[in-house]
């Protein structure tokens, strides 16, 4: 830990102790940790973007086999290191070992799973049109087209993910995978973490010969610093997790730059859960159990966490969520990753048992110690939820609000005014959901995942897996964050009309020297031309 | 002709004539075309958007097969309807008979390429992970992934392809392959050919049996009822093609909508060729004849023209600018699409020929007719124009500008210069191309498809084809508005975890009942599980 300097990586430099530094604090004890940390100077932001600009050729031209191998560096440095991650962000986020043990693997599946894509190399999408002289009434020029990197791409870590969405996480890994150079905004609630990743990246930045600019993490406020990334015109896409308010201003300042750049930001979401009766008649327990465990996993700082539990009124229902009241009443409180997560999460449960309609159901038990939040469970009625959109603003932390519904119609109406989400959930007999195949489809528009008869926490990272859903789930709802097509975010299509064969990209060249499945004339290819 | 009603199509009713009417004109004789075009009410552009979003389920579950009848049912009534298309386009837009003849052959090509794709179905990118109930530390659930259309989709028509990229145009296409409803502000440089069009695909629609709301055709303003409608809460896309200051607009407000929506938008482009020595040493006169036929085709009013002209000083260039400026002389005016285009073009000319540095040098025939551009060659040096970015904003119309340089340095600094374009082109021998791989890797950078060799205008419609590049030529530099590709811009990613096998959608059940190429568990696959 004594080799923290505090300092920002601009490339292969180190950023100055110019400006006023902070420090992190261990919200378990809400106590002050080692060393002072000074943000980036504006200078220094843009020394970064710039190293970036210059980087993005040489990145582009790499080959797969070369990016994966740095990804796979990257992967066994921070396998190395792990001890240090962990007992770096077990202060700095109270959150327990085994925790970031696991999302430490998870991370270095990341970096490995886009290695393995970028090496194989399909996920390109190379296209090739062989040329016709003799079509009528014009000939057809040979023409091939491929995904290229989009440029310098700005990653904004998220609070509640100290590896898996932070600085070597999967923004990051996905951007290197397309080829793109990338600057790290580092997160003030695990800054000793970020610090300790971002030499490892470095490292293995120039243990792959790769240039200076593929890599630089910033420290400071993404209000101030981050904005002025955001602004530069070296820069060409965002990736962020956070806030919906911090994610919209980034939006806000990307749509008004003279060169508009996309923003994937994940922001909020609620997360609804739709509970049939013939599910709760048949085993209402085991589902109570299940959906504690998920509101409250990671003390409900998931962005899949089930904020929405929506039911009709029976008698299955009713002896559900008593069940689930006495769980939510059993469970004992945890500590959450800043004083200013927690601070929010106390406003936000203020806020909501004051509105009228709404009730406090059941409520954790409480230590008394700092930065504890305690689960609550609320109750309200459709019509309630229909007239307050407030009330599908998310509460970020171990907080769920039930909706009861009179009748199926009232259910429908819920859904209806539903905003976009990461995941939507149901819980149905076969044959209730054969019944609502509507109401399926209903959940199936609001949201980019939809979970049945489980839990949305838990998000596989793999091929099919989307982590994305519409607007404000995601800035851009077409996408997905997590899994191997997270990769497509961060590139662009180029064609390449009447090119020697030589002068082709690799992945382009008639001899198929790697092998790709190709589209070629619209029929699929393994083969040379 | 007498058949034309001048009132929009709104699903299955006609707008009303409440509205100030107004005038195609026939822009070869400057007089007014019958009959009277009544723009839609704010009424009907609200209806139009509420019926899209009812229809949006339906179309979300159509089979590819269906969509595929939809499309080719379109191509087929197009093909009856040629004769009246021609007769009114040709008067309202001055593009002769021919042109008319091939644009509709090209239009009923995207429409049939869209059916092909989606009866096929594997562009739905199918992708299946398997359960794995054994997995440590946690076991691993079903889930799968695909493509889904985004919803209601708004299409601005292109004031200079009556058909390719207008009512049933490439954005129409591709966003009705993706299941997507349509809503298209129609052009009031084409708005009899847009009402005849319309209808078509309104007897397409009822003749299937899809939805009313499927398609709208509204009559009017894109400044007024066209932000209505992009502002629309319904509304989920926006397909554009036309100015700069009109795609910004829509830009700026699909950014500042509540829920921000995606903008294609191909706007503008000039479309840089850089000419090497040796190349036109070699074939000097061929370039010049191939160029200028570029540079004046369709008069001059296309997105590929190519508007500026790069090379460096030697004999070989002196005298290839030499046959240029002769055949820009001996060049015979053309009749540009509307009065504003024309006007337009003479006050960008007028502009550009004041500017300091910039000097005209040739000037085709002029016949005094009206509505007439006249073929302009300018040139300036490349100090001058690195200096002055007004000399990369497009003139639509046939104008090109010629950027003498000094060397090598001097060319670079013209391409670093450079804003995004939708094409970059460069003529060369076989050992200048391998000589210049960097100028080649900088052209690629600026642009959606590098021409080696060859010429920019003639976009094929085809797999492989990219008609998109960095902004300002595309709002969304990631995409292409041409060819298969263009799909995915109205698709958002979807996955389906722990589904029931019959309550999954076609293309991911277990039997693989369409025979799709699948990527189950990382591995491409076209058998069933």
């Amino acid at each position: 830990m004594s080799s923290l300097l505090g300092l920002s990586f601009i490339g292969f430099a180190r950023g100055q102790s110019t400006a006023a530094p902070y420090r992190a604090i261990n919200p378990a004890t809400a106590t002050a940790l080692e060393p002072d940390f000074f943000p980036a100077t504006a200078a220094e932001a843009d020394k970064a973007c710039i190293l970036a600009a210059q980087a993005t050729p040489t990145l582009a031209a790499l080959s797969g086999k070369k990016k994966a191998a740095f990804l796979r560096d990257i992967a066994t440095r921070i396998e190395a290191a792990t001890p240090s991650l962990v007992a770096r962000a077990t202060q700095e986020t109270g959150l327990p070992e085994a925790r970031c043990q696991g999302e430490i693997g998870r991370t270095m599946g990341q970096l490995r799973l886009f290695a393995d894509l970028v090496e194989k190399g399909d996920w390109i999408d190379a296209r090739i049109e062989t040329a016709n002289p003799d079509r009528k009434p014009l000939p057809k020029p040979d023409h091939r087209s491929l995904l290229r990197p989009i440029g310098p791409v700005a990653v904004f870590c998220a609070s509640n993910f100290p590896f898996a969405y932070s600085v070597a996480g999967g923004d990051t890994a996905s951007a290197f995978a397309a080829g793109c150079p990338v600057i790290v905004m580092g997160h003030h609630a695990h800054i000793g973490t970020a610090e300790i990743m971002g030499g490892l990246i470095v490292e293995a930045v120039k243990a792959n010969q790769l240039p200076e600019g593929t890599f630089s993490l910033l420290m400071g406020e993404g209000r101030v610093i981050g904005q002025q990334v955001a602004k530069h015109p070296a820069l060409r896409a965002i990736g962020f997790t956070g806030s919906r308010v911090g994610g919209r201003a980034l939006m806000d300042t990307a749509a008004a730059r003279p060169t508009p750049i996309p923003v994937y930001a994940e922001m909020s979401s609620v997360n609804p859960v739709v509970l049939l009766e013939g599910a709760l008649a048949s085993r209402g327990d085991a589902i109570a159990t299940g959906l504690l465990g998920s509101c409250t996993l990671g003390v409900g700082q998931f962005c899949t966490q089930p904020g929405l539990i929506v039911l009709t009124r029976s008698d299955a229902a009713e002896s559900f969520i008593n069940k689930l009241s006495a769980l939510f009443t059993d469970c004992a409180d945890g500590v959450m990753l800043t004083a200013g997560i927690h601070q929010a999460y106390q406003k936000g449960l203020t806020a909501r048992a004051a509105q009228a309609g709404v009730k406090v159901v059941a409520q954790g038990k409480s230590s008394g110690q700092p930065n504890r939040a305690v689960a609550t469970l609320f109750a309200t009625d459709a019509k309630t939820f229909v007239a307050d959109a407030s009330l599908q603003e998310e509460i970020f932390g171990p907080s769920s609000l039930v909706i009861w519904c009179a009748d199926q119609r009232e259910v429908d109406a819920v859904l209806g005014a539903l905003h976009g989400n990461l995941t939507a959930t149901i819980h149905g007999t076969d044959a209730e959901l054969a019944q609502h195949a509507a109401l399926i489809a209903r959940l199936e528009a609001i949201a980019g995942r939809v979970v049945v008869n489980g839990f949305p926490t838990g998000v596989e990272v793999s091929h099919a897996i989307v982590h994305g859903g519409p607007y404000p789930s995601l800035s851009d709802g077409r996408t997905t964050s997590v899994g191997s097509n997270a990769i497509y975010r961060f590139t662009r299509l180029v064609c390449f009309q009447n090119y020697p064969d030589a002068a082709l990209p690799t992945e382009l060249q008639n001899l198929n020297p790697l092998g790709l499945s190709r589209l070629v004339n619209g029929s699929r290819s393994n083969s040379a031309l």
